[in-house]
């Protein structure tokens, strides 16, 4: 993303009839978006999620059992979900792409049919998948974003939907940062107190046998990863290549921006953080990241729910950029706020 | 509001195809507003954006000059200011009230005249105006809110115009909270340390020459608040009689809750606070009104810029109530989360 371009767009902003910087955060939404996409509109939204099972749930690790994954994903397609509702009110469209769900579907409409495997492999006793399926799953995120520029879709959501992948999430953390696993482990979609400590066993016994690689992000999505993080990873890479701006969602699309910007730093540039998660390993995450999440709503869903309201949020700091009138234009007074 | 109806609303909520509780203060939002207006959604959102000058701007305490609130006003007509562009994001009409700018408007299309004076007197040399005209401003409001019951407006939000207007904010804070001036006062639309340091200097003479009485709301009101501050509290008040949820923007307008609070406590229950705003006295009001602000955006605009991104919110969460399925409805499994 091109320095003098932000400085621009911020130039801009900071003739219009108000106190320079007061809009605080909005105004750093449309310098971002304006000077990474060079619109100053969305034509269309859409968010993505990711679908997959994990072989982890095995060890217990979960409050939900893993059929719900496939269950979800008709959920999803039925327009039944938290991010249907969420979709709408943003006026995007979810599309879900099945990245590894342990399910057949029938063609359906509104899915992606981009199985790499049904579910991983069990990351507590080997690697979840083998490096060519990491590569698999990032090329399929990356193509996406690519089909995206001839579609007309100017912002891009993620999401994800997988049993017991809060897991590999936090085991992707813990293999990057060094951390200790209790301190990068959460209760997912609810777990208990017992629950938490298998957890917190299962992803120190997966680090410890499959020794990820943290100077190699692929090594670690194979080892310890899952496909929709696979595919998030790629779907966050692509939109960096190709220059459309891409709201991450919580704690597991975080873990795959993870992977995107340990493999290429300067992908950070092109991400908006949705929100702060209650899992306590998405602060790392974030910190690794560099980018300041805008919302903190208290929310641990995924499926893309908080970067459906992000998008909002955008089109309203595009509204501002486009329609407040300059001091010039309104007869305004300026001030000599500093 | 009833405390069953919200044990009641939340099971409902709970019933939802997803982890207990995982879509946080989104269902915080929808619970609130469907236990007190009896709706689950909402006809029309309206903004009343108050304005009004200030006597203090004579002391110096502002980055802007005084005639920017008449100018403002006139912005606001036209569609050409921020908070224009935020309601029109949010689906919100923005109606301008003046209670006591220092101009002469002609009848003008989304004005309402309701004049108290041409601005308050200096508050650091006297009272900002008499107890009569508090009351006449709180009455203002009240009257405002209950308009709003037969033209089904379903959601209020508050916004305030007028140049030195965090001035009389600090100074009612201080009344109220006993805190130390300079805890309580920050730098406005802009100043420099030599005006901050002024500021806090008139905001203590004022509080010296009037002695607000705490444990009187229109004392403090009339001694060092302002009459768009009255308008606001007259509002707040109002939409609690009538039952109509209201979202209160920043600074000024929490200024102006306050007041309304402090009247009759019970008239929490009906707030929802906007946005944390870089005011740093702004903290030390949402701690006496007890409601935990849903945006942190650092924005410090008013107008109601906060208040309209929070209808959003509450639209998006409203949404979500009526739109996500059940896990029976849905064919999902339950899980043992907690």
């Amino acid at each position: 993303v091109d320095p003098a371009r932000l400085v621009e767009v911020q130039a801009r902003i900071n003739r219009q009839a108000k106190p320079k910087g007061s809009l605080g955060r909005m105004e750093e939404l449309a310098r971002r978006y304006v000077a990474i996409s060079g619109r100053e509109d969305i034509r269309k939204k859409v968010i993505f999620t990711f679908a997959g099972d994990h072989g982890v749930v095995a060890e217990g690790v979960s409050a939900f059992p893993p059929e719900v994954t496939p269950q979800m994903v008709h959920n999803f397609l039925e327009g039944g979900a938290a991010i249907n509702a969420l979709a709408r009110h943003a006026g995007a469209e979810v599309i879900v792409v099945d990245m590894g769900v342990n399910a057949d579907f029938p063609p359906l409409g509104g899915l992606l049919q981009k199985k790499i495997a049904k579910g991983t492999a069990n990351l507590a006793v080997g690697p979840a998948m083998s490096r060519q399926q990491a590569i698999q799953g990032l090329e399929t995120g990356i193509e996406l974003a690519f089909s995206c520029v001839d579609a007309g879709i100017d912002l891009v959501g993620t999401g994800d939907m997988g049993i017991g992948n809060t897991t590999p999430s936090s085991a992707i953390l813990a293999a990057f940062s060094g951390l200790p696993v209790e301190e990068v482990t959460h209760r997912g979609t609810g777990i208990d107190d017992p629950a938490l400590q298998r957890k917190i066993d299962v992803i120190r016994r997966g680090l410890e046998i499959n020794r990820p690689d943290p100077s190699d992000p692929v090594d670690v999505l194979a080892k310890v990863g899952g496909f929709e993080i696979a595919g998030i990873a790629g779907l966050v890479l692509g939109c960096a290549a190709v220059g459309i701006p891409v709201v991450v969602d919580g704690f597991i699309s975080t873990a795959g921006a993870l992977i995107a910007v340990e493999l290429h730093p300067k992908v950070r540039d092109y991400i908006f953080m949705a929100h702060r998660s209650v899992e306590i390993g998405h602060g790392h995450m974030l910190e690794r990241i560099g980018q300041k999440p805008l919302l903190d709503l208290e929310m641990r869903l995924g499926e893309g729910t908080g970067a459906a309201l992000v998008m909002s949020l955008i089109e309203a700091a595009l509204r501002t950029y486009r329609e407040i009138l300059t001091f010039d234009e309104a007869g305004v007074a300026r001030g000599n706020d500093q």
